[in-house]
């Protein structure tokens, strides 16, 4: 049976762990990997076929975009216009999932190529037990706890501030689906911590959870991929009350993100032409194999 | 919009939570209940409609089936042949759920009707999050702890011993899927707690675990309906060792069975005819209300 034929489109963090675990799944093969430019290519990808197109890359079955989520919609939709199934991990919830779900749900069933959006840990995997703990106890509270972890979005807002020079945010579960942040900042020389931890805390991103600034000679030195989620759920099946549920993770981020994206990059070619996300997805799907010894050893 | 019509077939334990789980979904309606005979019913069943055959409660959608294990095949073919879906929760896993989910699948296309076998928390939701598990960590170990929670398989087993009046056996899981059996027996009239003990220890249900029998006075003081589960996997996700995940729940045990299939009932309506286990389900499928609204809020 021939391979799968995967492209990894763009190579930050997220595209290193999913060429490598492209290189991992026995069915799948890297054909290559989508960069805005040619050069400069790190040592690993020496022996890996790289392009600025992914038509440079010949018959491709799925386009695994490891790309920044506000590039994800225009992306998504020229790859999948080619005829070619596309995974990502755009990561904002609500509205803005909805709507790149019905835009390439359009543009696949126009051009027979399927989607799998908002696929990663959370928006992916926590939403699949979201939605299974609802069909186990429809009624009840729910709370996904994240970390302790980092937060790429609001180290980012940290470090745009004046005086940063470099800001790690990890994000700290108090319970409930609250959160503390605490924001290690490097300091530019003659900067104030006072002046900058004062506008950390005013800033959007920190300003509705209580945030900690602390002085750190050397951010690098704390930075570490770890993260985890608790999500719990208390509810009724039936009309019997306090059903208990947990579902607990300690994982380096990243490399999760991205063998969950491989997992869908499998899934994606057995649904129809459309757009889906991780709960409209048959769990079974994700993996390769036998059917029936899967679910002889899974069931 | 007119609402699901449901059946309850066999009414013991989980017949009577799944009526309580049918009354408490608002998107279906509790046709009838249908009996080995119609005289004798509890009072709780004052004013639902009693059959002893299907066929007399009109018009079915889909029927719960809550007998027995051993009695499921030939019930959901039957019921199956007249067109109507069915769900149950055929416990027995490997081979002789294969050899069912083939059979129906044969009846289901034939007969346009469809079934989910196998549906309760394990097999069931554990099932489903244990194929989750290997789409985020394919490599690795998985185990599944059980309990402190009742076994009625192994409580009959010990009940059936002479000398013993009734008997509770507790399954407490001792680790990486390793679990203790803590027999409660109510002794009969001049019966040696050494020779039951003896007996028990012998039994096929007992003789491969750690097994310790305790004479009480009563046994129904002993009984409770909780159970639990801890399913812990730690593998590897692409390349990057040491990803740890556990699910956790501590329930009523025929309440969560009841209403997961309950929600089976819902997702079979929304299958292709044939039959199918929980992790070829998609998540969404379990649940009332519509999709997009749905999304918004789980994923």
């Amino acid at each position: 049976m021939s391979k799968i034929q995967v492209a990894v489109v763009s190579y930050g963090n997220i595209g290193k762990f999913a060429v490598e675990a492209v290189n991992a799944a026995p069915d799948m093969e890297l054909a290559g990997v989508v960069r805005r430019s040619t050069g400069n290519n790190p040592p690993e990808l020496a022996d890996v076929k790289v392009v600025t197109d992914i038509a440079d890359l010949g018959k491709i079955d799925v386009a695994i975009l490891c790309s920044p989520t506000r590039s994800i919609p225009a992306t998504a939709k020229a790859i999948m216009e080619k005829g070619i199934c596309t995974v990502d991990s755009f990561d904002i919830h609500g509205e803005e999932m909805l709507k790149l779900r019905r835009m390439l749900d359009e543009t696949g069933k126009k051009h027979n190529s399927k989607a799998i959006i908002s696929a990663g840990w959370d928006p992916g995997s926590d939403s699949v037990v979201r939605t299974l703990l609802k069909a186990m106890a429809p009624k009840g509270l729910t709370y996904t706890n994240f970390g302790p972890g980092m937060s790429m979005g609001h180290s980012v807002a940290a470090k745009a501030i004046d005086g940063v020079k470099d800001a790690l945010s990890m994000t700290i579960p108090t319970g409930t689906g609250i959160h503390r942040r605490m924001v290690y900042v490097e300091l530019e020389d003659g900067a104030s911590v006072e002046k900058v931890t004062k506008e950390i805390k005013a800033d959007s991103y920190f300003s509705n959870d209580e945030t900690h600034v602390l002085a750190v000679p050397s951010v690098d030195e704390l930075k570490d991929m770890g993260h985890g989620v608790l999500l719990e759920h208390k509810g009724v099946s039936g009309e019997t009350q306090n059903q208990l549920f947990e579902f607990k993770m300690k994982i380096n981020n990243p490399a999760l993100t991205s063998q969950i994206l491989v997992s869908c990059a499998r899934a994606v070619l057995k649904q129809q032409p459309g757009s889906y996300t991780m709960p409209e997805i048959a769990p079974i799907d994700y993996l390769t194999g036998d059917k029936e010894d899967l679910l002889k050893r899974l069931v």
